[in-house]
């Protein structure tokens, strides 16, 4: 798993064949484009702006029965219950399921759940799956319930085990399940989370509540809850917890309502992550995609384009996927009558989902493929959660108010945000229509593989992932709080950061007394006349690569672009150095914190990559406290879109006179550079 | 019941409000078209184009088990059968029902079947539903099945029961149900078709299949079945039973195998009755739809308006009630295990449609109004063909194949088709786009009552229409006949239209000969010099008029405006005749065949309307036949879109001096008329 992998030659290729295929419709995209400025300018913008209101919360909206009772809001421990009565009348209909119809020849999935592959489904749920078993590994985690505005709600609270004196921060986070999931989805994930790392100077304290309606936590009685309303119900259970600021992860449900927190709590919410990382319920995040069936490369990195492109394919996958969701938001009561009722008629509903959203493709196999991911009793456990609490319609009711997306998702939020993006998961938005949101969206894993129910598929992936953007998470604040002024002391039992963390940071630690013999950027005529330090804190003067041909560059250790990156420039420069090619790499923190590590760590990771070239101290490229080369470089070789530097891996090739002469971007691989290189070698 | 009923004041006013309220819109709408037309043209008018080409038809095509084996062509009883196997584990499962989730607060049938309702549902089916009485009742009519295309396909076969030497001519006519619907829904028309009536000189002999995979029709085996499939099956069903012409009648997907069928087959078609006449499928209709949005009056008639505008309304409606429809489409197989081992969730998932498809406006109501319009036997009846055949799966998974209807509603039909539009029907499309495909379009009756299942809930009105559509597309074939050279003589069994129906028409017996003192039109400068006859046969010089101020008026005794027309000419005659006005009526049939009758027929319905202004002959006003006088009336006053007189109550006023002045359609009231009349008077 790394973020933004380069394209291979024949990807590229490939890429570029297939759109100058579609240049050919271009006529008709372009009609495209006028309708969508039309439809702008029709609605007088209404679509495209992004200044919705926050909508009001009420806080004490009452779910429960009217007449209003008193509600126990004592904290109370909670056991998960298979009854005697439960399973016997389970395995009673499971021996008495009807003949289902058999299903058209070689149609697989495609129909829907395979009704010739149902029988193994339930005839090991009848036979094999071991109530009193699951009933115990279900209950291994310690379950509560409490009073929340009417309705009891369930959570799980689990603690990290921490030794006696660890020096480790304990970090509350939410994790949200989604929908058909439960609190079944984390049971894999929740030990990765709760277990300290070595690495890591951060555990997590897991609160992983039922839904409203789904599981353990009661229905609501009232019309009218949605994903802000779950949002408002979780906001209140992790006040009566004690905490006041906190992590949230979600995928599916789980992740707009992780969503809808991070819009209505922003100073509650310390960074959200989510494996569904979606705003599909905002006109300007609709206009960006058919904006792409023009120019993809505007709107997604060429890498990903085949995730979303030819729309037509996504948008056919979307409808095929979509059909419960349409039932569920207009008429979730009447098929909950049959899915309360038959044990098999609820196993296909939701297992059918564990197939096709876990790849789509999975519905050319008879089986669905089901099995090739998932175990037959983890897949039963979720469904049983779903079958002795009869809680199917009640939790499809939430898809009725999806509609409050309409405006949720485009109300923008500050709370730093991570997604990770799994190679089949059902849908797919590039990080520039995720930044129409989240303006703190600090980063996106591209994992070439898994689905939908990353927790339950891949939890390892998953909670490094979760590590990993809540490290990035603590920084973010850090480094905002620099910039503040101090706030005050900080609460009890809430999760802000971690001061134990030895600041391995160095990022901006040029101090302005410190900047070497300073050079003013905005006169000078060549990289000559600047100075830097190498990777041991060495000054350098650059006058030494007088005569030389060189390839400055940022680089990171954690990058997507890494590996190429460092590969070919290693070929280069082994190639080229007698002819006079030099190259300097400056490591830099300041793209998605991929360039974490002290000088230490940098040299380890170089030396494993054998990087013979040339590696200078960590140094910022853009903002005030820019090193004067860089600022240097970037006026001299302007960027389209600005001057800034976009991403790690930005190359200027300067010739042997100190001149910058071109500039390439992270999607240029290194080996493109010859042509230009070669130029300046016979000058 | 009646065709096009003019407005009251008031809902003219209110008409008005509204649609003047709605200009305040109209830069939206303008944006919209021009949406519109750049989409035309980007797809290069694709979608507009109505040439699609008429799929190839597979005559043979298997949809049996491979490989092959002998099918059984003979026609065989059959008999429908409810087994105690059946019964008694149908009961089991009613009474081992499971608790259902309560509805949410005051929810009614809004988010589906109320859970509250439906023990009721259940608790009569099974201890009141009589299974033997119904049983017998089902097999009232004939049931037969006969090997089609690898499929057994059933269907009942009634025919009329006639006295020796009746003089009457019996019609075949296929009636196609729907989903989620059955041979049950024809079980209250049938007998009202096959009745001989005293005024019609035709009886029909119904012939009413089960679509494969529907009850008992086998299911195909093989993908692919949609609603072209079925016509062939069909075709080839009503040709082994003898019958190569005959009529088609259905609503929902019956509707649309019947359309398919007349658009396959409109040598085999005579004629295409359907209560769902909509053509949804059509890009065109679609943009003539959003066309309305601005103008409403150029797509639909303002008394209609409001059955399909304000759009969001409607569309919204649309998206409400068709979950069931993206399920169905995507995940059949899915759903169908469910409602397959549940009979309370099929119940619930059918009779919900009964509910919501009657009157949308019954889902406030905590039992859907469901037992309003029918009762719980009868509904049950169809729930039972379901339940002991197992074809719920089956028959969903037709909905799978709907995207043929992309092209098949595109292709225009001869085929004459005349539709009935209940006011409740879920979608309402108006004339002027039905006209897109059907170019023979006769007539729509509107119905101020009624809902999606008129078979079951207003037999009587269904069936009186089928016979008035008949009688109309037997009168449309003989006007094409005497257009034609003579075709060869009929063959067995078909339903040619009637020899014996004595000519009550003589719509275009003037003959060329027998002409009056023919005067040019073309040189003619005043309606004086023009001669026609009265009502009875006499001569009458119009110069009789000089000096009177004239309305003249095509009249029809069965259209929507009669009513109020001859109230207001009567009005206006009285009150201004001493001022010199003169009405002079002509009897017209060319619009729908609105005025049929004989003079004889017409005399005596006019003096039920205290008529006492001047009658004349029947004549044509439009085509080759049309009265010189008309054809100089529409000279001198063109019309919008054409001279051509558009409907019944066309009025032209005409001066002291036999000029034709003013010209008004049918949607201006004769009262409107006052102020042109009172300035010729004074003249």
């Amino acid at each position: 798993m790394s973020s933004k992998r380069p394209l291979t030659k024949a990807q590229k290729q490939q890429y570029e064949k297939k759109y100058e295929k579609r240049s050919l419709y271009i006529p008709k995209k372009y009609f495209v484009i006028a309708i969508i400025f039309l439809l702008a300018a029709s609605s007088k913008l209404y679509f495209f702006k992004t200044d919705c209101v926050i909508p009001n919360v009420d806080f004490e909206q009452w779910w429960g029965s009217y007449p209003k009772t008193e509600i126990d809001t004592s904290i109370r421990p909670f056991m998960i219950e298979f009854s005697d009565i439960k399973v016997n009348d389970l395995k009673e209909r499971l021996l008495h399921r009807a003949q289902f119809a058999p299903p058209l020849d070689s149609a697989g999935f495609s129909y829907g759940f395979n009704s010739l592959f149902l029988p193994k489904v339930l005839d090991f749920w009848q036979k094999e799956y071991n109530f009193e078993e699951r009933e115990r590994f279900l209950n291994k985690y310690n379950h509560f319930v409490t009073g929340i505005q009417g309705l009891d709600v369930h959570y799980m609270h689990v603690k990290p085990d921490l030794g006696v004196g660890d020096d480790i921060t304990v970090l509350p986070i939410l994790l949200i399940h989604g929908w058909p999931g439960s609190i079944r989805e984390f049971y894999e994930l929740i030990p990765k989370l709760v277990t300290p790392r070595p690495n890591q100077k951060f555990v997590f304290e897991v609160i992983a509540p039922s839904i409203p309606g789904f599981g353990y936590s009661q229905a609501p009685v009232q019309q009218g809850m949605g994903p802000q309303e779950v949002a408002v119900v979780f906001y209140n259970l992790m006040k009566r917890l004690g905490f006041t600021k906190y992590y949230v992860q979600g995928g599916n449900y789980g992740a707009k309502i992780g969503s809808v927190m991070a819009t209505l709590f922003p100073d509650t919410v310390l960074g959200f992550h989510t494996n569904t990382p979606t705003i599909m319920w905002s006109p300007m995040a609709i206009f960006y995609t058919l904006f792409g069936t023009i120019w993809p490369s505007f709107i997604v990195e060429p890498t990903l384009a085949d995730r979303m492109y030819p729309l037509s394919q996504y948008l056919r996958t979307i409808i095929q996927e979509t059909g419960h969701f349409h039932l569920q938001a207009t008429k979730p009561d009447t098929v909950g009558i049959a899915l309360s009722d038959s044990p098999a008629g609820l196993a296909a509903y939701i297992l059918e989902k564990f197939s096709a959203w876990t790849d789509v493709d999975n519905k050319q196999a008879i089986d669905g493929a089901l099995l090739h991911k998932f175990s037959l009793t983890h897949l039963l456990d979720n469904v049983m959660i779903y079958w002795t609490t009869n809680s199917i319609t009640s939790s499809m009711r939430h898809y009725t108010e999806y509609k409050q997306l309409w405006v949720l998702d485009r109300i923008p939020t500050d709370v730093p945000t991570w997604g990770i993006k799994f190679k089949y998961n059902l849908c797919f938005q590039p990080d520039s229509i995720l930044r129409l949101k989240y303006k703190n969206y600090l980063h996106s894993s591209i994992v070439e593989d898994g689905g939908h129910f990353a927790a339950m598929e891949m939890p390892d992936v998953l909670a490094d992932d979760i590590f990993d953007a809540v490290d990035t998470f603590i920084r973010f604040h850090e480094e905002k709080k620099k910039n503040e002024p101090q706030p005050e002391p900080a609460e009890s039992k809430t999760a802000e950061t971690v001061s134990a963390k030895k600041s391995t940071e160095p990022v901006k630690k040029t101090e302005p007394a410190k900047k070497p013999t300073e050079v003013d950027y905005m006169k000078a005529k060549s990289v000559h006349e600047f100075t830097v330090k190498d990777i041991h804190g060495n000054e350098v003067k650059l006058d030494r690569y007088k005569g030389q041909v060189l390839i400055i560059v940022n680089v990171a250790s954690n990058c997507g672009y890494t590996n190429v990156h460092y590969k070919q420039l290693n070929e280069l420069y082994e190639k080229y150095s007698g002819k006079g090619l030099r190259i300097l790499a400056f490591p830099c923190n300041q793209f998605a914190y991929q360039e974490p590590g002290s000088p230490e760590e940098i040299l380890k990771f170089t030396k494993a990559k054998q990087v013979k070239f040339d590696l200078f101290e960590k140094v910022a490229v853009n903002g005030e406290d820019a090193h004067p080369l860089w600022n240097f470089l970037k006026r001299m070789q302007g960027g389209t879109l600005g001057d800034f530097v976009k991403w790690n891996f930005s190359k200027f090739i300067v010739d042997k006179n100190g001149v910058p002469v071109e500039r390439f971007g992270p999607n240029t691989d290194p080996l493109e550079l010859v042509p230009y290189l070669e130029k300046l070698f016979d000058q």
